[in-house]
């Protein structure tokens, strides 16, 4: 499966990699806004940068992947269908849930996969919990809950240009709900800012709640903060009618120290970039899988529509101060 | 210090077993409506069963313990109050607010020691955790999650008399949360049905999860259920600037088998009388302390009150399905 | 069943205090050759003092329970079988493995039950260990692992008149041994002085590790240091051929702090007043079960001959620098 | 770094793509008795298979990796050596004791880097215990107990090939004490079979337990097994003067399944290639090290006569049941 990869920053360098993980798949070209990150990056891996026309005009590439900045997914989704190359996108889709649905709508008919990067689905730990739920093994669901800290907040510039918190960060957290619990029916939002007075001064939060209320009276909530000082803290626990699944923190080691201090074990892993290398190599065999195989798409532009619409929510709720219906602002949900 | 203790059910002879605990302390009387219940306890402690009145009038009684049926705790107490007792009352003070408030105002110039059996703040775990918070080990406070599930659903019929699980179960959890951030600004409450229809048609639910807000923005949840099938779930998290401080579970046993089919672990202790029978023997002394030594009571009637209140915002907030000021059921709040 | 304890001193107020727990039990009187310590324990309880041959010839007293320093137990079980009471002794019998054997032979007949303190048994960590291992949850015993470590040496006094580590402090651990895989073959010690130069000047160790090996080809090791920074050490690991199964340490708390500095649990219980509290409790139980409902005794007076051979062995094994035979030590084993 | 690899098997294979993970260094030829392992291997990376001769008259090939069958390492070495290149060899140097020592004098002034593939020494787990101890965090060493269990015996054929359990297995334990805690004065052997009898009847053991003891008194066990059903158990406790160091097992993952059977924790990673999948990686990176930035190698020729001695002295303590001074079989030890 020849690859053409759009965008050389920090999350495409990831996928590059990952490209290597699975023997299925070739990286064939780069490209970037920005000729020098292209062509960096494409010298490390012995390809060549090339402009972006001419990969989608080139009829021995499969298939791109979309790691270039949010705005402009959107567009080259749609150009991507329109040359009938497989698409794999980063998340989001596009900032705005309007422009997301417009986008779904338009390229329902391609006929290749197309897949966006909700790259927990594949963690490990996530995807155990996930098929033991699936399984049955502890019955019907009942409540959710899924903690996401970030060690770290961005800089106030990147804050600024996120779209916020709920649409940025907890984004992920709202697809992993529905990965579990599938679309819920109210959003209830609430956030506020105590990590940096920088990011409240540019109009977001950095602490965030969010409660999910299914039409069948399950529940689920979403913890962010953007700063653990401890590391990334990325957990689960989904509790059914027989029992309680959790996905806990990986660690960076498995040494437990015991003095008269105490019994100290290690932090968790300090970001995404440790914390689920694993899951973006699964994730690219995933996608590598649904071209090669024609196996489905784990994760559908619905999926990217759905979270975008709970976050999209989660702002309503918040402005207004009171639970939203996801059909307020998808209709139909 | 000599005690007589009003109320010989479960609650009653745990007490009974706790005062013994304390040298300071000795059990001198019980009275029960069940004239039969009450004779049973007084013959284990080689005490006297007594009618109310009379202990009311004993001058050599220093102290009442009242853990008798809920809708008894604010006559007794205020009847103890008259007689100069020293009080100690299992929570709630009363199902009703407005009672509880007024109670409140009308004993406010009893001089004796007066303290709410909010058993959790004694257990060792939760008590660490709030001194490692007092002491700064995680910074400034921002996010609090308190799970309390319990194992299995009492019958219907104390459903019934219960005044609901915001008042009756999670009562604990909104003393917890003041315990560790103190009174929050607003409360928003979901719940539903999930575990037993019988809970639901008799007009309660038995799956809940609240938020709280506090007026500086620190954010609290609580989730309750009334069934987990692997024990009585009693955790906590704390998220400060610093770093996180959690109370996990308390474990039947440090054993674990390694076997094909996993890493087996002992189950969480069943439920509150294993889990927090250490916390009522501490409780006990706190009282004793209180009393003997003039120590500050560690559970106060306006904690009793503050508990209650959230309880009856969460009832409003669920009722009207929206978030509800404290200051709405507790002016001045 | 009217109990009399011999043996006012630390381990004397410990089962002074679980004689208290079994509602079937009841302590009656106290005896110590330190007349105050007597007296003082005594009136804490509200019972006698008395001289001990006053004890033994009182016919209303059931059990005798001896507390008192090692070499004192012998004759007291002697005194005591003749007397006709039932006995529990703390371990060891004696310091002489010989004088052991004598009074074992000489007491053969005694038809009450003869029972000795290893407390262990009862603790519910290693019971549950024991039970599952009898139940074939990890199939047939291969190898076993004691780890047995106090917080901090003794004074060097006490470690004079001790009997040595391997008869003062591993006959627990080679009873626990006995407990999990019987009596083994050989024995072979390795010890050292690392932790008080001062106990070696006293000829003595505070470092060792002992291997057990079976007939059938099992293998057990103990470790045992005098010192452990951390608290009271007590784990033990059995490798079935279907599994593992371990005893890992009771811990304080169950407080997790996680901040930059690493993820820090509470430190295992300080001692053997803390860890083995339970113990004493359910060990006594025992010894009421044998002496009102006629069951078995759980540890009888062969099990305290048998680790006391298993001590024996070692120091010869340490002392030659050679494995011992155990039935060097002890014929027929 | 051009490199040539001797050996296109298992252990090959993995060294094949540890290659790749350091920048530094390329794969440039393949070499195998087995010509179609060879080609075949070759082929996957690109490379050419080639003789054994011919690889090392290359002048252009920097480096040797050394994966081949055990008894060709010696000659390899050797004539690796004699054409100046920088060798990297899996453990052992050769199953003769004398042969390894003799190699080692022989070599003594070879110029280039010489290193032992001792994986374990790369493992972050052991390795972050190393470093904790040598930075003196829990003080002076006093024990160590290595337990390292394999999830299933070999073939009997395997075995019969070994070497025997302490020369095959036990091997890396032995050198995992070196690197804690140096060469030992003493060893004592303990072995049976007790996991499968044609082991058994083949000569050899499957079970095992080895005490080292050291000049100035710390001491150290090694428990070995050829079968532990619940997976790779590679767990190591060092005892220091102020604390305990700990590596536990890498899990599958971190979920945890609360039931009424319990809590459920994953399996340990199931065997070497999945617990040190990193260690190659990471140990590779240092052979890079030590030839391009002349950097000391961390496992060297000594490191590998130490190993094999200790375990010459296990054979011979189990065959004379005795404790051997390491000087017996390593003159000047």
């Amino acid at each position: 499966m020849r690859t053409a990869l759009f965008g050389a920053g920090r999350i495409g360098r990831v996928h590059a990699a990952s490209i290597k993980t699975d023997p299925r798949s070739e990286l064939v070209a780069v490209t970037d806004v920005v000729n020098e990150a292209a062509a960096a990056l494409a010298r490390e891996h012995g390809v060549e940068a090339r402009a972006p026309e001419d990969i989608l005009a080139d009829k021995n590439i499969d298939a791109i992947l979309i790691a270039s900045s949010t705005n402009t997914h959107a567009e080259l989704i749609e150009k991507g269908a329109a040359a009938g190359k497989a698409i794999f996108c980063e998340k989001p889709i596009d900032l705005s849930l309007s422009r997301a649905l417009e986008l779904s709508k338009r390229i329902a008919g391609h006929a290749r996969p197309m897949m966006m990067g909700f790259n927990r689905r594949f963690d490990p730990n996530f995807a155990a919990v996930n098929a033991a739920f699936a399984a049955g093994e502890v019955g019907k669901g009942e409540m959710l809950a899924v903690t996401s800290y970030d060690p770290a907040p961005p800089p106030v510039s990147y804050i600024k240009v996120s779209g916020g918190l709920y649409r940025d960060m907890m984004i992920h957290d709202f697809d992993m709900c529905s990965f579990m619990f599938g679309m819920p029916k109210t959003v209830t939002a609430h956030g506020s800012c105590l990590v940096d007075p920088e990011i409240g001064a540019a109009g977001d939060i950095d602490t965030a709640i969010v409660v999910l209320s299914y039409a069948d009276g399950r529940i689920a909530t979403i913890r962010n903060s953007r700063r653990a000082p401890y590391g990334y803290d990325q957990r689960l626990e989904l509790l059914g009618s027989a029992g309680l699944l959790e996905a806990r923190n990986e660690i960076e080691n498995t040494v437990v120290k015991s003095t008269t201090a105490g019994v100290v074990s290690a932090k968790p892993v300090y970001f995404f970039l440790e914390r689920y290398m694993r899951a973006y190599s699964i994730e690219w065999s995933a996608f590598v899988d649904a071209v090669v195989e024609a196996k489905p798409v784990p994760a559908s532009i619905q999926d990217g529509v759905n979270a975008l619409a709970m976050a999209e929510a989660a702002n309503l709720s918040f402005a207004e101060k009171r639970t939203v219906e996801l059909a307020e602002v998808l209709p139909g949900a």
